[in-house]
C-alpha cells in the first residue's frame, strides 16, 4: 500500500489497467491532433470556398452575356453540389434554432449526409400530410354520426395539439435545412410560426356544446373542412417534390453537373394538377379567415381567439399566394434559360464534353 | 457562337469564369479528400475508443481492490474528458430529438465545444428561472391589486404557453447535453415530458371567472405559488451547478485528471441549502397533487384537467424524490472514495507526479 500506484498494481489485472491508463492518454493524443490537423485544413477550405463565392456573386451581378452567365451558373453549381458545399459561408441558425436548441451545430459536413436529412424531411412530411388529411375528416365523420353534430372538446383539443407538434416540428426541420444549404423560402417557416400560433390560440378556444353548437361550432367545423384540402393539397405537393429530389439524385449520379437543368423534367403534368389546386385552396384560407372575422363580429362567439385565427388565416392566404406565384415566376425563368441553353448547345454539338 | 464555350470566353472576362469553374472543381476534390480522409480516421478512432471502453466496463464490473478501481476511474476519466470523448460510442438520439428534428448529428466533436454548449445550457436555465420566479408573482400580485381575486384568462394562458415552450426547450437541450455525454439522469428529462404535458392540459383548462372565481380558480393558484417556489429552488440549484462547471472547467486547465476529485470542492455549504428546500418543494408538489384531486372530487371543478393535472403533479413529485435521494447517495459515495484516495494519495506522497 506504500508502494507507487503503478508498482503496486503490477499483480492481479494491475498491468492490463496501467496499460489501459496508457492507451487510454495515446487515444486522448490522437484524437486532440486529428482534431486540430481537421479544423486547420477546414479553416482553409472555409477560406477558399469564401472568397470563390464572393467572386462568382460579384461576377454574377455585373454585366454580361448568356454563354458567360451559363459558365457562372456552372461554377456555382460545381461549388454547392459536392462536399464542398459544407464549407461555403453558413446561413445563421436563426432565432427560432437558437430559442429551442442553443448554439449546437446542425450542419452536416457531408453532402450525402445533406441529402438524407433531406430525404428524412420528405419522409416526415409524407406521413404527416395522409394524418393531415385523416384526422379533421374523422372528426367530421364522427360529429355527424356519432356525436350528433356537435363536436366534443377532447378530440378537437388532442387534434390542436398534435398540429401544434406538427408545425413545430416543420418549422425546425427546416430551419435546419436551410442551415445545410437548401434553398426553401424563408416564408414557408414565417407560415409555420403563424400556424403554431393558431394552433396555440385554438387550444384555449373553448368548445361550445349544447344546443345551438352547430351555429357556434361553424368556425371549428371551417378549419377542419380546410384541413382537409390542405391535407390532399400536402400530398400532391409532396409528390411533386419527392419526384424533383429523385431526379435531382439521380442525375447527380448520371452527370452532375446538368442537373440543375434538368431539375424540373418529367413532373411538368404534376404541376398543372398541383397550381389550380393550391390557388382554391389559398382562395378558400382566406375565405375562412373573412368567415371567422365575420362570425365574430355578428357576435355568436365573440371571442378574441376567433378574431385572431381569423387574421392569421388571411396573412397565411396571402403570404402563401405571393410566394406561390413568385415560385412559378423562377420556374418560368429557368425554363426560358433551358429552353436558351438547349438550343445553344446544339449549335456547340458536342463541345459540352470538352468543357467537363 | 459556333465555337467550344471555352474559347468563346476568353474575351470580356471570359477567362476569369473559365478558371473559375476550374476553381471550384479544385476545391471540390479538396473537400471531397479531406471528408474522406478525416471519416477514416474517424472511424479508426471510434474503434479505438469503443474497445477500450469496453475493456475497461467489463474490469470495473469484475471484483478488484480499491487501488485498482482508482486507476480505471483514471483511465475512463482520460478517455471522456478531452476531444477522444467525441469517439466514444455515443447514446442514441433518443425518440424525443428524432421527433422533432429527425436524423441530424447533435453531436460536437471537440470537448470545447461540449463544454460551451453546456455553459449555454446553464444560460439558458439561468435566464428563465427568474421568469419563473417573477411570471408567477405577477400574475398573483396583479389578481390582488387589480384583478379583485379572479385571474382574467389571457395572461394565465400566455404564462402557460410560455411554460410549454420552457419545459420542450429544456427537454430538447438535455436530450442534446445527453448525446454530448453529459450524465444528466434521464427521469429530469421524463420529468420535462410531465410538465409538457402539464402545460398543454392548462392551456385548455377553463379559467372561470365571475362570482365564487376564488373557489373554482384555485386549482391555478395552488400552481402559481408552487411555481414561486420552485422559481426559487431553480436559482438556487444553478448557482450550485454553475459552480460545479466552473470548477470542473479551472481545474481541468489547471491538472485536467484530478477533476473528478475536486468536483463539489468549495459547493458543500450551497447544499445544505438547497436539498431541505428541494425536499420541502417535492413535498408542496405532491401536496399540490393531492388538493387538485379534492378540488376535482368535491365537485367545484370536476374537469377531467383538474384530475389529470393532479396526477401528473403527484408522479413529478415522487420522481424528483426517489432521483435527488438518489443523487445525493452517488454523492456521498463519492465522497467516501475521496476521502479513502486522499488518505493514500499521502501514504503514497509524491508517486501521483509518476504515474501521471
Amino acid at each position: 500500500m506504500g508502494d507507487s500506484p503503478g508498482k503496486s498494481l503490477s499483480g492481479g489485472g494491475g498491468g492490463e489497467v496501467s496499460s489501459l491508463v496508457e492507451e487510454a492518454k495515446e487515444l486522448q493524443e490522437a484524437a486532440a491532433s486529428l482534431v486540430s490537423r481537421t479544423s486547420r485544413e477546414e479553416d482553409a477550405l472555409r477560406q477558399r470556398a469564401a472568397s470563390l463565392d464572393s467572386r462568382i456573386n460579384s461576377l454574377r451581378s455585373s454585366k454580361h452575356d448568356d454563354a458567360l452567365e451559363d459558365e457562372l451558373v456552372r461554377a456555382r453549381y460545381v461549388l454547392s453540389e459536392g462536399d464542398a458545399a459544407a464549407y461555403l459561408p453558413s446561413k445563421s441558425h436563426g432565432r427560432f434554432l437558437r430559442m429551442f436548441l442553443g448554439p449546437i451545430n446542425v450542419r452536416a459536413n457531408r453532402k450525402d449526409v445533406q441529402l438524407k436529412v433531406k430525404e428524412e424531411y420528405n419522409n416526415f412530411r409524407d406521413r404527416t400530410s395522409y394524418l393531415f388529411l385523416f384526422l379533421p375528416s374523422l372528426l367530421l365523420v364522427l360529429r355527424s354520426w356519432m356525436w350528433e353534430g356537435c363536436l366534443p372538446a377532447l378530440p378537437v383539443q388532442l387534434y390542436q395539439a398534435w398540429l401544434l407538434y406538427l408545425y413545430t416540428g416543420l418549422a425546425l426541420r427546416e430551419s435546419i435545412l436551410r442551415v445545410n444549404g437548401s434553398d426553401i423560402r424563408p416564408w414557408w417557416i414565417k407560415h409555420h410560426y403563424c400556424a403554431m400560433a393558431m394552433a396555440l390560440i385554438s387550444l384555449t378556444w373553448e368548445i361550445e356544446r349544447g344546443p345551438g353548437c352547430t351555429q357556434k361550432q361553424r368556425g371549428v367545423e371551417l378549419f377542419l373542412r380546410w384541413a382537409i384540402m390542405q391535407g390532399v393539397a400536402m400530398i400532391l405537393q409532396n409528390r411533386y417534390q419527392r419526384q424533383r429530389l429523385y431526379t435531382r439524385i439521380a442525375l447527380g449520379k448520371a452527370r452532375r453537373m446538368d442537373v440543375v437543368w434538368g431539375e424540373t423534367a418529367g413532373v411538368e403534368g404534376q404541376l398543372l394538377l398541383l397550381c389550380p389546386m393550391l390557388f382554391v385552396l389559398q382562395g378558400f384560407e382566406a375565405y375562412v379567415g373573412v368567415l371567422l372575422l365575420k362570425t365574430a363580429l355578428s357576435g355568436f362567439s365573440p371571442d378574441w381567439q376567433v378574431i385572431t385565427c381569423g387574421i392569421l388565416f388571411i396573412i397565411m392566404a396571402v403570404g402563401n399566394f405571393a410566394n406561390t406565384v413568385q415560385t412559378l415566376a423562377t420556374k418560368s425563368k429557368v425554363k426560358a434559360k433551358i429552353r436558351r441553353g438547349k438550343s445553344r448547345q446544339e449549335l456547340n454539338s458536342g463541345s459540352e464534353g470538352k468543357s467537363l
